[in-house]
């Protein structure tokens, strides 16, 4: 029987292939993690191809994003740890890297609203498409820490929940219970992205 | 041999593994019903992952919607009982929830008029691209019954057949003889809107 | 060692499954030939599913498109008889249905020129981009026998080569020596027809 | 163990199948190359399609370009020669023949600028997304010397690196340490070419 780092790495790389074929994590772009249940993560290591990735490309890091073997991990490991430290109850980060993440933090300098669509529905806790879910866009920054830290000075001063983020040119993050529904969460971002971005310029929100 | 319950239900399991493939059921949305000969209905449960079915996923319903198993249909039930009832050699229906169904939707607040394509000719009974064939669209409602019953209104008062109908911000319904027309009619559908949204705003219907 | 029809027969299957899996024979759509040495044609019975063929799908016919077993051809089986008529060297017509062939023939009433593409030299003979391809556009007709004569004519008056034509909301035929240079033909008109959509409304031609 | 060249044959095959699934180099479209120890280069055959190479498909020249079996290599090799002789760290010469490559191509006369892309960072040496990266466009032109002619006259004047360039209608060049390298290259100009069509028009550079 596995042990828990290695079911969560066997998530990860299915994950990454399952996201690849799609065409959201191209050229080693994008990251993922999981939170084990004594605060470790499970998390990509640098610079590797995650439509390919093999247990060798997922490290363990701790709570605050030390390594605890000798490899180096994703970059922008900082953004993952920001949000387990904040969400008790999340599991499992992703950033895919899409085309249509990519076009709309171009075309949105503030926030990207979602309303109307049934697939709202598909974010945890989501009851009815009578309801507005708020994606914000932050500027791109090389410096993770900084940019952690918008990302967190925007969950304190506002009110509503949040499913995930634009960074822009950069794509996307968004998480959930597990890596499951993080993956359900993508499929649904990405579906409205699609519309929104070819609502642009045809009708007016 | 199996039973007619499981031969619908591995049908049904297909076609969402094939619905899924093309993108028309991301992150659990839609779903997908057959009728039996003795009247009930095989029906997804609520909340599967409609690209990954597996016969547990597959419920038995009466010809009124009534559970006759202890799993909870899909929420959308009654939307398949007044097709049933209304339409004597329907015996499948499916409600696949894709990018272009969606935007379609948006676009058109009444209905959508297909003409002078040839394949009109896919849908059951249409001879040639000389038609006209109109795609209601429905606003979007939680309260499933309501809007059953703007369906059957909209049928009742209509002199023309149709073959599927939009729902805003929602996917569409179609139906057929079997499950394997149906999946034609989609296809016809899905080439259809695709057509449609990319003449938006390009030519003048 | 496989007859010459069984061999036709499995090169139109591959070629179903191909265009298939492209979009490009949806729901049933599209029809497929080769012409044996004899003169008889192998060609797709009526109202198949293209991307599922079986040997029972492919039936024989003589020159004049008459059936030689008690199957029914394709109903545009005249449109491909005129084409091998009028060219000896040519053993295969296939006619897909996708989408871009289906939105050009709605913008463009005449023809639709092609220019300046470097793989204007997938067709066969075609050694420059330095040259123009036109591709004419017919009206739809239900009635087959006309629409080959208006093939027939337009052929009859023009000077210049033509590699297919496209048929009003209908898709396009093409045709070549065997079936892999109709299929090298269909993958030049299908990048092409690609290009000059997206650049409808963008740049003038 | 194989040889050097049956490993960088082994590595163009594979490479055809990757880029012939992604749409391209359709219709035998595209070329490519990897250069061996001894400064001989391993290159695809002129005219073959891309998708289904095989090892009879590949062949050896000189570091001239010159033949060194007896059959014919593509008509583009002093392309793959110019950059060899330019860059003594290179290893491979892909040459893919996609849509948006060619889109761009008709819609920008001289070059294409990327800046504020994330994804910049998969290109060789580029460490921010702060940069900006031009992609020359040379027009078209069967005469290949003094096409190489061109882009080496570029090379000599330009006083920052490139990582490929556009021939107009004619899909794009890129290059890299090794075949792996050069894909990931392929990878993230598509990416961004798909980001830059969809954009133009939009919004302004």
């Amino acid at each position: 029987m596995p042990d828990e780092f290695s079911q969560r790495a066997a998530e990860l790389i299915e994950a990454g292939r399952f996201l690849y074929q799609h065409g959201w994590v191209p050229a080693t772009s994008g990251n993922f993690s999981a939170r084990l249940s004594n605060g470790n993560l499970a998390i990509t290591v640098s610079g590797r191809h995650k439509g390919r990735l093999t247990p060798d490309d997922i490290m363990l890091v701790d709570s605050a994003g030390k390594p605890l073997d000798d490899k180096r991990p994703s970059a922008e490991i900082q953004l993952h740890v920001q949000i387990y430290r904040r969400y008790e109850h999340i599991h499992a980060v992703l950033h895919p890297h899409s085309v249509n993440a990519t076009l709309l933090s171009r075309l949105h300098s503030h926030c990207l609203v979602l309303q109307d669509y049934e697939l709202l529905k598909a974010f945890a806790g989501i009851g009815s498409h009578e309801c507005q879910v708020t994606v914000p866009v932050f500027a791109n920054d090389q410096d993770i820490s900084r940019l952690a830290a918008e990302v967190e000075k925007y969950m304190n001063d506002s009110h509503e929940p949040i499913f995930g983020y634009l960074i822009a040119g950069h794509g996307f993050y968004t998480w959930g219970r597990d890596v499951e529904e993080t993956l359900r969460h993508i499929e649904a971002f990405e579906f409205l992205f699609e519309c929104e971005m070819r609502l642009h310029g045809v009708i007016s929100p």
